[in-house]
């Protein structure tokens, strides 16, 4: 494989952004930043075996994948996706054809958010196929939705329904089956191809305050993280999480429950925010369609996760997540 | 391992630069740009056997040397390095105490030039160690060292030596020996610490208009970039190229002359200018103590890159260049 012939098959044949003054080509990137924001920047690596199986998903939905974790950070910071930097290390079993559907895969989540691929690296490797996405956004000046911003009597909420990649996961792995053609789609889609809630993130960073994580670990582990970061307790109403119909439609309750609670990569937001900004946060939502649901509050009683049944009954949620297909 | 325990010790103790609103704890870092000033940002992978091997280089000098490339490439855009972001897919066989040691070598040369660590990711995977790290910088707006900024009658330049690395290399492998051992030390540490030339790129990007490439690839290489992006042919002097006091104490000199063409990893700067401002360069140079060389011309009698020797004899350079341990 020729890298530079293989860098012009890449190559986007359009650029969105007006502020990207050197795009691939040259030695590094350049880019003006907008007045009044702020850049935002994180970085996520994939590894095949430990987050995405080869006879499981397509190379076009590792791509896609790959980008749509890292766009959900910067979901979770509020901010509006601006660029993606990709860089493969390939082993000899993946050829061209698949890199170059990795880069479609990626390309059809950055044409919804105009975002611009500006570059990356492709080596070689001897093994495994391991993925590094370096995304930017920008958000602004004074704007963040951090972990550490939850404060007492806050409402703690989720977007959309949790608990779906899991069982998609599980479907994909074969611990589950599902006859249901389509519900299997549902679930597998799910996992493989999630949707980042930027357009939630921006409306939670309207707020006056707000704490926001994107749910990669499982809803108990980011929980776990604000309440760490914010020094405060959390109570979570069991009954309140929000599962899909479709979810429900499935019969071992106990399953149902780990996966919306540990299950992880739902990719969806949650967060906190004072009652006040909760009224105007479901009035947005509610405008633009977002599912968001209260499903707990911040509770000064205490200062862990706990979760609360019906009965009254609290258990405490632990940090435990979501470990790949293999324990790190 | 634990995630959350590595982070803190590798956390940085300090930041240096302002600007920066959220480090490393959050889904994502912001920063704040500078006015005045546009964003660089590039991204680099090694790979373990690839790019480094382990009983060569300790995990101190890969984590240094992964950083430097990339701060390279910022040089070569002529940019001040500010950020840095690193992943790491981690074989079982790298223990905590080797990750925290790349995170040294690191740190020992952001140091250098007060850039910040702001994030990251590491993840496990089955083989072998694969660290992609991300740079941002910024760069005067307006001011762009690009490869396709060459003119007819520029001045071809090359900052330091080259070959050293090579020879380096080459020690490292066993294919030369060298008995001094103070040599031996100074050409593997020129292949396994590469200072990137910062400064140099900083006063190339004063000038009017320049040309920029960091030698990775290997000076023809580098020099060929530059020929195909500027349109334009380029004649170097044999006898200009600037090779060190130590490399001409070596015996082979065909072997010198392929390190120093073809050898690449010298990160050192190559670029052209005009012969106006090539007097300034040198005076500014000159006052930094800077090593700036004038290796030949662009050349609007032929379209190619050609290495012109005492005789008048005259050979194509070829684009080949560095392949690491392995073709790709």
């Amino acid at each position: 494989m020729d890298e530079f012939d293989f860098i012009n098959k890449v190559k986007p044949d359009r650029i969105f952004q007006q502020n990207v003054k050197v795009a691939i080509g040259d030695d590094a990137a350049i880019y003006e930043s907008s007045h009044g924001f702020h850049q935002v920047v994180c970085v996520d690596t994939m590894v095949e075996g430990v987050h995405f199986l080869r006879n499981l998903s397509s190379p076009f939905e590792i791509g896609y994948k790959a980008l749509a974790v890292n766009v959900s950070d910067l979901a979770a910071m509020s901010a509006i996706p601006l660029y993606y930097f990709i860089s493969l290390a390939v082993p000899s079993n993946w050829n061209e054809d698949d890199l170059i559907e990795i880069y479609e895969g990626m390309k059809k989540l950055s044409e919804e958010y105009k975002m611009d691929l500006l570059g990356g690296d492709t080596v070689s490797t001897s093994d495994k196929l391991v993925i590094t996405v370096t995304v930017i956004g920008e958000v602004e000046e004074g704007r963040k939705t951090l972990r550490s911003n939850a404060k007492n009597e806050d409402i703690v909420f989720v977007t959309g329904t949790i608990g779906d990649s899991a069982a998609g996961l599980a479907i994909l792995l074969g611990q589950t089956s599902i006859h249901n053609e389509s519900l299997k789609r549902y679930f597998t889609e799910k996992h493989k191809m999630p949707i980042p809630q930027v357009k939630a993130g921006r409306l939670i960073g309207d707020l006056k305050r707000a704490s926001l994580n994107d749910i990669s670990d499982g809803l108990a582990s980011e929980l776990n993280e604000i309440s760490e970061a914010s020094h405060v307790g959390i109570t979570i109403d069991k009954d309140a999480l929000p599962l899909s119909d479709e979810l429900l439609t499935l019969q071992s309750t106990s399953l149902l429950q780990d996966w919306a609670l540990y299950g992880g990569e739902d990719y969806e937001l949650v967060g906190t925010t004072s009652p006040d900004s909760w009224e105007k946060l479901t009035k947005d939502c509610n405008e633009l369609g977002i599912k968001i649901t209260k499903i707990g509050f911040v509770d000064s009683s205490h200062k862990e996760v706990m979760l609360k049944s019906k009965n009254q009954e609290y258990i405490k949620l632990k940090k435990s997540g979501y470990n790949h297909f293999k324990k790190s």
